[in-house]
Order: C-alpha cells, then structure tokens, then sequence
C-alpha cells in the first residue's frame, strides 16, 4: 500500500524544505536560549498597553469563536485609512494572506515575478500553488523597479511582489516611484505591495491607502511597529472584488480572538506607536554608527533592522555562526549580493549594546583566526 | 480596464457565501447582544485555569512570532498520544487543517465524500480546490457508514470526510464501526476523521491515536472541551508522510503564540477537563428531560450539544427566528430530514435554565399562533 495515497501532482513535487526555521529551533539545536534576539524584526518594544490589556480582557471570552467577520477591527482599520469596510481584509499575518492572494491568482504555469533574495514565505506559497518565479536581481541593494517591470512584460506575470520598505536590505522607494511602477504595469497584473514596515518608513514612502486601484493589493501588519508578531494579525486593503475573491477561499475562523482584539485597540494608541517609531530611529542611527565605528558600510533603512555589509557572503555566514555561538541570534539575506550582510533588529538600548560588544568580538576573533 | 485581473477560474467560479454566519453578524443585524449563547457549541465552561495562566504569562512576549515548529505543544501532543513528534501537526483549528488536507489531496475533478448536512466549512474547502462532493444521505440521524463507503467506490474517491462524535446531530458510531469503515477504504483513499468532540463521548467511540494507516488523518481541537475556540488551535496526527506532506503547504507562522501555550497547559490540566466533561453530561441530561416533558424527541448526543426534534424544517426554522428575536443564539442542521431539529449547546446552568424558559415560550408561542 503506497504511504501517500494520492497526493496532488505539486504537493508531490514540493520539497520538504521551510521558509524561515524559527529562533526556538536553532536554540533547541544549541542546547541553550539566545542571550539576545535580534533576528527576526520583531519589536524590541512590546505591544501597546492598551492592546496588552484588551487582550488580557478578551481572555474571559477565548472559549468564544473569534467573530469571522472580524468586524471591529476591519470597521476600525477602514476608517482609519478612508476605505470601505469591504474594501480591508483581516488576516492572520501578511503570510496568512500572501497565500491567499497567490491562491487567487496562481494556476500551475502562471507567471509571478519578484526579487532575487526577497521575501522567501512569498516565493513558497507561489512554489505550492506551481506558479512560475522569476526573480530579477536588486540594483544597488534596492528593489530595481524597472528590472521588475520588465521581468512583468517578459513573463506576462499574473502577480507581481514588492516590498516597501524592502526586507531583507531595509531600503526603500518613494510613493511616487512606487506608483509610476504601478502605472506602468499591465491591466492584467497584480501588484501586492507589502508595507509590513512602513510605519518606520518616512513619509514620502508611502501614499493613501484608498488608491481603488484593481492591480493593486496593500498589505499591512501588526507584527513589526505594533508589536503583536506572536498574535498573527495583519490587513489587507484592496478593491471590493478582489476582498470579495478573497473572501471566497479565506479561513473564516483565522484570526485569533485576542489578536482582533489586540490589532483594534493597538488603532487607538497613536501616542506608543510615534513612541516605538522614534525608538527604532534611535536604534537604527546607534547600528549605523557602530558600523563606521568598525570600519564597516551599512546599508540606509526605512525599517526597524539594519544590514551591516561584512564583504561577502563566507564572511557574513562565518560571522552568523559565530554570534550564535555567542546567544546572539541575527539573520543575514539569503543569495548574492545581499548576502554580504549580516542583519541586526533594532533591540532595546541593552540588547544593542549586547549585540555591538559581541558583534565587535567575533569581527576581530574572525580577523585574528 | 477589468476590475478583477485574471483570477484562477476555480475562484472566479466560487460563489461569495460562507460557511457560518457568526453570532455577532447576527447581534449587529438584530441591533443587541444574545441574552444567551448556546449557538456554536463553545464551552460554557471556559478553559482551564492553567491555560489562562500560560496564555497571560505567554503575553509576555506577544511581540515574539511564536515557535513555526510548535515544538512544545507537539512534543506533548505526541507523548500523550504514543505517537512521534513527527506525527503531528498544530493547526489554527480543524478549519485551516482541513483546507490543507483538501489542497493535498483534491485538485480539480477529484471526487470526495461526505454526509448531507455535514461540517459545511469541510464542503467549501472541496469547493474551494474544484474538488467534485458527493454527499450521502444520514441514516437514522447517524452517519451511514456504508452509504460513505459506498460513495467512495462509486465515485473512486480520495478523500473521505467523518466526523465520529457527528457534528450536526451529535451521534457517534464505536471505535469498532469506524474502523471496519477504515479497513475497508481502497488504499487510494483517505479518511478525514474528525474527533472535535471525542472528549464527550464513550470511551468505545474512539481508539489509540497510533494507529499509523496511511489511509487515515486524525484530527483534534481544543476549541470544545478545552474551551479555547477563540484561540485557533488544533491538532492532526497521521503518518510521518502525511504530515510532511501537509508541512510543505501550511502556514508555517500560523498558530498564534498564547494559543500554543494555551493548549500546551491544556493538556496538562486532565482534572478540568473531566470537570467539563461531567458538566456537559448533566447538560445533556437536562436537554433530553426538557425534551421529553415537552413531548418531542431529542437525539442521542455524544457531544456538547442536543439536537431537539422539532418535527419539521418549517417549524425548526420559524423557532430559531423566534429563539434568536428573544436573545437566544441557537443553530440548526441546514438540510432535510436533518432540518426538523434545533440544536442547542450545553450551556452553564443559569444559560440551561434560560434557554428552557425561553425555548418553552417561543413553542407555545408558535402552536398557539
């Protein structure tokens, strides 16, 4: 009897391989937890007390079914951006509704452009529903616009990602690039833009949401400046057609109970978000003087990480090595050139001095062996 | 320009419905609260103390992405079970889990069985991949086991969906019956046995989880008796390959952080629930006897909810329109001879009490109208 009765074709062909293997497991694999976690653009700064205390409440209801509406937030997050209710989309994490979208719009063999060294969660859903990736180069350590736009035309794309600001580099586009690059794209192309970090961004990044636009799908979250990545809450803002279609193959019971509750009263502290934002600044500027400090380029962010450029990608993954070795767990991009990075979250003010101290060891214990 | 560019035709196909209309669309449509809510079968008793504790203390690190290897919940999983770490999957409820089963093993024109008036959400999954769903009449309000398997020849089949206790109508077959079914599946054919509500039935409903059929995918939740439906959280075990299968799909961030500590201290808290289960019984109990002084039959019920025989579609209907106008969430089977009952879950006992009251005065009501 065959062990896998049946499977689909592109299942079946798959590999078993993760987009992202998890701090908890390198630290299972270590014997030890990480002494400071500055790896995962998590934010150094907690949640909202306002949204820590409407969660705590939504506890006395969590045997309750969260509302698959997800009503208040959406209600919330719509007036907030000036859209419609029907025009936003609650998910449960950017990741959550990347999938979703690719489920929309991907068949076996539709073409789907992106970044080589992009967002790697984006490419796995496009690989598990057998789009076609063509991933174009970065220019500069930036998103090259006009090699994605071209890779558009070449491919006939049916999807197009982008990320702005962009992980993992930290840099970003203007709004007013962003949307040249929007209007230029065919009617038949979609473009999900995903501003995961565009609360750190400044301002010129990014442009009203209520663009009405049906190429275009915005994607935001309250895993980054707001704090919340373990609750996996995020929106969506797009057309009414394209909710509706989402509509139609999302997991209505997704987003958590407290989550909801958490993202609507993280909308009303306006105050600790400003209070992260310039937080995050501060931690960006302490990284980049720690750079020229060592004699080390770094690379301009819009973001709460920043990338340190070590020289190449052997230097870099001996020096990922290194700090794990030391508790100090960091990410660094996946494929050339980028990979000449190592790429440090903006921790609290000990945890960066923690990570500068270890990082400055292991650079010159690198050098001296 | 088109307002929807190029979506997969299974999409554009999918009608805009969804599976449940949660209680509070219904209480912003009737403009108030339920009085009391005894609609979805969440628990009247809420989670375990324990779990509120790990989740409140989980809070902690809201700002963390929770584990994507869901270690310590697995690993307790597993060792409850006797089955391998590699046996199991955490999911955000059977909901997301059941999606993925479905894309793993439908893709357009694969046949798949079911009962007419099953778990709807199971049915627009199917839909939702282009699957083909055959669904089989219920035999004496009981899933008709041989009518299953004899859909699953008919149609070659390869998924099959059974929930043991059953959700509508609260029935169950033994441990014995189910795997007589499993036994004589083809081998090209998969079992989806939803165990939702197995915490409340006989202990002759269910058998060791190692059972190790590649035939067959478990599921469990802790959104019933764990009181922690808000929480998103679930669990399948099957074959290793099976659930490497289903990793190369699934959302890999999925399960919110406080619901992974949730159900992790869960399952440590064996005195609640059997607290829960001895209260759900006497629930039942007082059901039936409410029931039967009323003159209407009730339906044997291995779950937390009784369904009550109303007699006919018309009258189940016109009853829970008027048990929903006087603050009463309540649901019903959605198809014939399924239709004639009201189904209504245990509740504390003030809910009991009110529902008894309430539910006396809306059938007078309609008799006498």
């Amino acid at each position: 009897m065959s062990s896998s009765p049946r499977c689909t074709a592109i299942v079946a062909g798959l590999p078993a391989a993760i987009p992202f293997v998890g701090p908890e497991t390198l630290e299972r694999k270590r014997g030890a937890p990480f002494r400071v976690r500055v790896g995962a653009n998590e934010s150094a700064f907690g949640c909202s007390p306002k949204a820590a205390q409407a969660m705590t409440t939504a506890m006395a209801h969590i045997a309750w079914y969260n509302d698959p509406e997800a009503f208040e937030a959406r209600d919330a997050i719509a007036r907030r951006h000036g859209v419609a209710l029907e025009e936003v989309l609650l998910g449960a994490g950017i990741d959550e509704m990347l999938g979703n979208v690719v489920r929309m719009l991907v068949e076996p063999g539709t073409a789907v452009v992106t970044s080589r060294g992009a967002y790697p969660t984006f490419n796995y859903h496009v690989a598990g529903f057998g789009g076609l990736l063509e991933a174009v180069p970065y220019r500069d350590d930036a998103i090259d616009l006009e090699a994605l736009l071209d890779g558009v035309r070449r491919t006939n794309a049916s999807l197009v990602y982008l990320a702005n600001p962009d992980n993992p580099m930290g840099t970003w586009h203007t709004a007013d690039n962003v949307r040249r690059f929007l209007d230029a794209l065919p009617a038949s192309t979609v473009l999900v833009l995903d501003e995961a970090y565009v609360e750190f961004a400044p301002d010129d990044a990014t442009w009203p949401m209520a663009t009405h636009d049906p190429r275009l799908i915005r994607m935001r979250t309250f895993s980054k400046a707001y704090g919340m990545a373990g609750a996996r809450v995020g929106y969506a803002i797009a057309p009414r057609e394209t909710i509706t279609n989402l509509g139609k193959i999302r997991n209505h019971f997704g987003v958590n109970r407290l989550a909801q509750a958490g993202a609507l009263a993280s909308l009303g502290d306006d105050a600790f978000l400003a209070w992260v934002v310039d937080e995050v600044a501060t931690g960006r500027d302490e990284y980049h003087a720690l750079a020229a400090r060592l004699g080390l380029p770094s690379v301009p962010s819009a973001t709460n990480f920043v990338c340190l450029d070590v020289g190449s990608g052997d230097r870099a993954r001996a020096l990922l090595a290194a700090l794990h070795d030391e508790g100090v767990f960091v990410r660094m991009p996946g494929v050339e050139p980028l990979d000449r990075c190592i790429r440090v979250t903006v921790g609290t003010a000990l945890e960066r001095e923690a990570f500068a101290l270890t990082f400055e060891q292991v650079l010159h214990g690198l050098q001296g062996g």
